[in-house]
């Protein structure tokens, strides 16, 4: 049952259904202020009132979903700083399996006490890509755990899809889709769906300037990883991986980069205007319009908010 | 067609009708990680989703809808340094009709802006009962405007009132009901709606300590207005009055009072679980069940939450 391909239309449905009674249909929420304010239509997706508080809940229960017995006795690893580290322990908690998790030493507290919440094994390691990839491989090694990546895997990208097949089924007339990029877990499911379930979509994809990878990979056409990035989108710091960049070149229509400022102010934006809590990662689509680098002029336009994790004790609205 | 009497299972149909094309029906949200750590169900219905943010677009557009033609000539006046004032403000500009404010010199910003956006006239005056009543009065001696208490007026009442309404619509069976208590137009009315659209439903209103008038009149039996008031839950500093008391007495279970910490920790844990931004005065109820003011066992409980109009760049987290 394992994906080995790229989703298409059947494997994203059958993941929706897959997922179905684990997970919430999260709402679409509308907002008269931020229309008004920008002149156009947005419908906002609401992925931080997913479970475990993000979208990465749908590909790890998708992946962690589709595990064969006898790798369901030895549970799943991951390395992860953030969303999909609890998003993986809380999956394997609903299905009764140990999940290891590896954290750099100096994650969030609060990202290490819902892992923790949700059962997580937590291995900590020091804060560099090389510490991380070496003590899950010790890890891996120890408990014969099935490590699940965060977006690299196609059963993850498939998971992730399922937000925008849901969301155009409530809303099937959108004309163009925003949504963030970090790793490409998200955007290329986005796009996978947004070709499959839509109407002739616009996809575009909004990266903070400090972490521009995909931005360069994408205006290049040659795959180029981040070099010490920077933002306060904390979970978008990863580069694209090796099957997401070629889904992305493919399907999505344009990369466009958001400075800290705007992802601050549009972040500040939603929850004054919204009443809704979102992660800084969540705001760079918004921080686009703001910017004008995405002119969505009356297309009615759809926004995946990736998620609402956020340490309340430091927050960016000193500004 | 004015009210001058306590709003009936009619009048209160009457508002729902009279307001429902103006106003959010706002969701009833459930969270299971708070379901989970208080061991019962509770049901929060989201008046900080409401127009203006709060419940008080409520009350003031009902009052406004009931204003003859002679009165619509002149607009509306009040004295309020919160969530009233921006709500008449909005409720006047839908009708088209001039909505002159007093507000304290000293009043959030966050409420100046929105009371001007929604084209309310300002006069400021000083931050003492004394100055708002008197300048209140010069206003009204100048412009005949109508003035609209912020709850001591059974059309507001009435108008509070349907958010209970319509949370029973939704969940008949809820078997308690919590409300914060500040001037008590929406306790009164939340009484009155759970008497008249529930089964026998428990009412409790939460209190912050630093406010807790209505605790020492609803114990004593005598009406005690608060003296120096001082909570961060700015929109329950005001003593009830002369109208809602008496509902309170005879329809309100209990008033419970709740900490400062309380609070905070409430409002905390409803941002950080429910991801919504609520303000201070909405978390006092469950601030009452986290200090076990409140015994909630398994009872289906209903709580409103009153608004969610925060000021981003001075947060109470720094706990």
């Amino acid at each position: 049952m394992t994906e080995q391909q790229e989703p298409n239309k059947a494997t994203i449905e059958q993941a929706g259904n897959r997922i179905s009674s684990y997970l919430h249909r999260t709402p679409v929420l509308t907002c008269s202020a931020l229309n008004r304010m920008f002149g156009t239509e947005l419908y906002f997706k609401c992925e931080n009132f997913q479970k475990a508080g993000a979208f990465k809940s749908r590909g790890a229960t998708n992946a962690v979903l589709q595990l064969k017995k006898n790798e369901l006795v030895h549970g799943v690893a991951t390395h992860s700083s953030g969303n999909h580290a609890a998003a993986l322990a809380l999956a394997a908690s609903r299905l009764g399996i140990s999940a290891f998790i590896v954290m750099p030493e100096n994650s969030n507290r609060i990202k290490i006490n819902a892992v923790q919440e949700y059962g997580g094994k937590i291995t900590f390691c020091k804060p560099t890509l090389e510490a991380r990839e070496q003590t899950l491989k010790l890890v891996l090694e120890n408990t014969s755990a099935t490590e699940i990546h965060p977006y690299n895997d196609y059963r993850i990208i498939a998971g992730q899809a399922t937000a925008t097949m849901e969301l155009l089924q409530d809303f099937p007339d959108l004309q163009m889709i925003l949504a963030p990029v970090g790793g490409g877990g998200l955007l290329s499911g986005t796009a996978l769906a947004a070709k499959y379930f839509g109407r002739n979509i616009s996809v575009i994809a909004a990266e903070p300037a400090g972490a521009d990878d995909a931005h360069r990979s994408f205006r290049s056409g040659s795959f180029i990883p981040s070099e010490n990035p920077k933002t306060i989108a904390d979970g978008l710091l990863t580069s694209l991986g090796s099957l997401t960049y070629p889904i992305i070149m493919k399907h999505v229509d344009d990369v466009v980069t958001v400075s800290e400022e705007s992802i601050k102010e549009a972040m500040k934006l939603v929850w004054e205007r919204m009443k809704i809590i979102i992660e800084p990662s969540s705001a760079v689509p918004l921080g686009a319009i703001l910017e004008r680098k995405v002119v969505v002029g009356h297309l009615k336009t759809g926004i995946i908010i990736s998620g609402g994790n956020v340490d309340l004790s430091a927050l960016p609205f000193n500004l």
